[in-house]
């Protein structure tokens, strides 16, 4: 196939999105074209530093209202008159929820729908506006999912909710487009900022002893190895559009 | 147990809505107090001519985001004052989704964040309210949730993400209240006025089909039916808390 590939990570500056980044470049190497739409340009500038790969940068507000889907389409505006053998979302954004709260505590329905903006409808536009971009190349939409969103954990109900309702819609997604490949991965429960502050915070007994287990029993999934783990299964091409994969099962 | 037993059904004056008035009031009758959430007051008038069980009325909009906690609270304000020996919601209210389109077509912020305020987020907001009110006495809370909210089916992306958004979140009620009921009840395809309007506008092939067979074979769910078994289902509590039932597996 002529061209490069391109790969779209978003929330790609900091924990699992960086290890996409690093993932891409070790595997494609200069026959990458990476997107990283991140908003600390610097810590971007570190994490790719020496990379094979080419990257392109840009700093998306994904939590604004107004004019998201032109921003959405800026995105891919970067990419514009090169040739690709493979188009990739790997939709990484998000904020985590606050945990130290239960369901029947959220009844600020400006809070509920700020959080479902950015984790919810952002990630619908975003994959819409992609689909519309790079005519006639194999596109694949990567959805990074979780446990939470087919396992509900007491005190992390926006996060679940959220969770559940994009794999729901990328199971759809996969269901009306059999030639684009869709994965909903969920990398596992990996150190990260998110996960630290969930650890902190949460605050249901039965939830922070999951937690405890993992810390305690150094049980963390790197981040590096599930971003690797995750592109070789999108490499591979074998799984099942719209399925979501586990990185402990497989 | 003193006091009779509150029912508080929203989506009220039509389809499944009237199914569950008609069903309360046949199997609870005068024990019964009914505030019945719905905006076509002659419609209510009508169905609930001649109910033993008392029936108060409230026209609530869940679709508009200003002053939407309020709104709840006045529901419950109707029975303040009185003694209940059980507080039961039935969470019926919604829209059907635009299932003309796929999902890469939906890439219009706004109209999303619409489709999940009133599907999910005034959902979750009345459901907060709701377990502020009527303290000590029982609560169950009941989505009226689909298969939708388990299966994708092409054409309906927003549809079952909406669904499977609601399932996970009252998933998450159930595990973190112990002492409140959760069911989510799937009460099969019946012929309301959603289901034809799906019926006739649903843009892929696949879903059509399923539609003309259920309607081609008189499958559908009678409405009464289905709400009646419901109200069993919770009368009897044996349901594993925040478990989806569909009303085919039981």
């Amino acid at each position: 196939m002529a061209g490069k590939q391109l790969f779209i990570v978003t929330g790609a500056t900091g924990g699992f999105g960086s290890a996409i980044l690093r993932q891409i470049n070790l595997l494609y190497g200069e026959d990458a074209v990476i997107i990283a739409c991140g908003r600390n340009k610097p810590k971007l500038d570190d994490v790719t530093k020496g990379f094979a790969a080419g990257v392109k940068h840009i700093s998306v507000d994904f939590a604004e209202r107004q004019g998201l889907k032109e921003r959405c389409q800026a995105i891919f505006d970067l990419a514009a008159g090169e040739t690709f053998s493979a188009a990739y979302l790997y939709n990484n954004h998000g904020l985590a929820s606050d945990v130290t709260r239960l369901a029947q505590d959220f009844d600020d329905s400006a809070e509920i729908e700020d959080y479902f903006f950015l984790n919810l409808t952002s990630f619908q536009v975003l994959t819409a506006v992609f689909l519309k971009n790079f005519s006639g190349v194999p596109h694949t939409c990567v959805n990074i999912s979780s446990k939470c969103a087919v396992v509900a954990f007491p005190s992390m109900s926006l996060y679940c909710t959220g969770k559940a309702a994009r794999l729901m819609l990328y199971k759809c997604l996969a269901a009306e487009n059999p030639e684009v490949k869709v994965l909903n991965y969920s990398p596992g429960l990996m150190l990260t900022t998110m996960t630290e502050n969930f650890h902190n915070t949460v605050a249901v007994d039965s939830t922070k002893k999951t937690f405890q287990a993992f810390k305690e029993g150094n049980l963390y999934v790197d981040t590096d190895e599930s971003a690797k783990k995750m592109l070789g299964i999108v490499k591979e091409g074998s799984f099942t559009s719209g399925e979501q994969i586990d990185f402990h099962d497989c």
